[in-house]
């Protein structure tokens, strides 16, 4: 098969991989689960669980982990997502789902929401009263907001545009927002941060995100652009500065995560489509017109007979 | 006065940065130093004293350091480096020197040590039996060697060139060395490197190094080209990998740094010069034709009336 832009084997695409539903059946070995419960399927349905990175519980850094679409399984098929009406998938790789935790607002956690709280707590960023930098306010920003906030943090939310203030400082409640062309702003703010987490996609200047961090600490990219982007190496060396990758959580973390999210009534914000609404749903998304996660009801959507 | 490229005030340069000597005066409050004692001075003769950084010794990151050359002293008058007979410094930006550590081939080690010295430690990179990268073999790479094989490490060079592969491995003791345009070689180590120190300051691609890197470690920037390097964001998410920056050390480190090299004989290579080679070292600079640093023998060619 042909290698996308990354590298990646290029396999035919259906995508889906913030998925929650209720198991209807289960294997004769299986321990985890039982028919009826409330379960979540995330980015990831295999590993090789023999590696450094799966003994220490970080799936995501195995180099043979499986994705949950658009991958081939052990068994040879592509994985097809969770665009489907059900999902047969290893128990390690299922998550169990705390009972007031909702399904739907709760499914985009298990990207959106382990991409962000995953580097808050590795690189330190969950103790109580930091100043953390949110950039981008999407699918990941939002969450991310939530989940500092939970942690106890001073939220700045970094946005190229002033439209997305009262929402941010407003609704989601973060506590300050600056918009990164604002120089004499951006300046003002210079060396306060403790970190930063940057959930966007497309090339974007980093100088200015690496001059808002105080010394030793990282700016943490979880949404990639493409194209490598530029970055300056002295601000790097003069403040012993980071620029830090992060890749959703291993299996441990993720279900950390959403029985955390329960007890702090963390969700996403949704918009809930049927099936038949996913072109339109497409389109809006490449004009970022949604706040913030569209999430497809599938049991009321597919009739199956 | 004009400001240059690094947006720092350009003042009149007299370089000189690893300055060593012996004390020929002390002031009423002094308690440090004696008039004999082998002292030395790095890259700073200054900084507030009062901030986060300089609490916790860490001067080198405070926002108002004095470097002891081409700075801004505290009286107002320009900082003039250590191509002079004397120099006057307060006593917490000065060394002690140890015993048996020399004063020539030892006096690099306060910039170039101090630089390789410091990351090794603070990333975690001086525990035996990891596997570290040193990038370039020069002033700042042959100590990077030095020191890593001292905390244990088993020690890859990575150059341009196969040039120095024989210097690198015979006469500097690394385990191994790769050449950066070999991709045969470059992709066979992939995923086996716990840490890497780049200490190249001219442009070249970062992406070679990142995969060399084991998953959760760091790229450490200590040479800093001018212009901003193209960074690959997708690599450093998929392995939760960061390009980090590193500038000297603090007082503190600085001591520890010279003593941990007397105790294990690490000096640099150097080639004493007297003042009137000095234009012409300023050549043989710009063509890397030196191992490793050239140390100007100030009291021998100064003769002071």
């Amino acid at each position: 098969m042909a290698k996308n832009e990354w590298g990646l084997t290029q396999f035919p695409v259906v995508p889906g991989h913030e998925i929650t539903g209720i198991v209807t059946e289960v294997g004769s070995k299986v321990e985890k689960f039982k028919v009826g419960d409330k379960v979540g399927v995330g980015c990831m349905v295999g590993s090789c669980r023999e590696c450094d990175q799966c003994a220490n519980d970080l799936e995501n850094y195995c180099s043979k982990y499986i994705l949950t679409y658009s991958s081939r399984y052990t068994d040879g098929t592509v994985t097809y997502g969770g665009y489907s009406d059900k999902i047969v998938a290893d128990e390690h790789f299922v998550i169990r789902w705390p009972e007031n935790l909702p399904l739907d607002a709760g499914a985009p956690l298990l990207c959106a929401g382990i991409t962000t709280y995953s580097p808050l707590k590795y690189y330190g960023l969950d103790k109580p009263g930091l100043n953390i930098g949110v950039v981008g306010l999407g699918g990941l920003g939002h969450v991310a907001v939530k989940f500092a906030k939970a942690f106890g943090s001073k939220v700045t939310v970094i946005s190229t545009s002033i439209n997305k203030k009262k929402e941010a400082t407003e609704r989601l409640g973060a506590d300050s927002f600056l918009v990164s062309r604002d120089q004499e702003a951006m300046e003002a703010a210079a060396g306060t941060l403790d970190g930063i987490i940057d959930t966007v996609s497309v090339a974007h200047p980093l100088l200015p995100l690496v001059n808002l961090l105080k010394p030793h600490s990282h700016l943490i990219m979880v949404g990639a652009a493409e194209k490598p982007l530029e970055v300056p190496m002295l601000p790097l060396i003069f403040g012993r500065k980071s620029i830090s990758g992060s890749g959703i959580g291993g299996l441990k973390e993720t279900q950390e995560m959403v029985d955390f999210a329960a007890k702090h009534n963390i969700s996403a914000d949704v918009e809930i489509i049927s099936m038949d609404y996913i072109n339109t749903a497409m389109k809006r998304l490449e004009k970022s017109d949604v706040k913030y996660r569209f999430v497809i009801d599938v049991a009321n959507s597919l009739k199956v007979e």
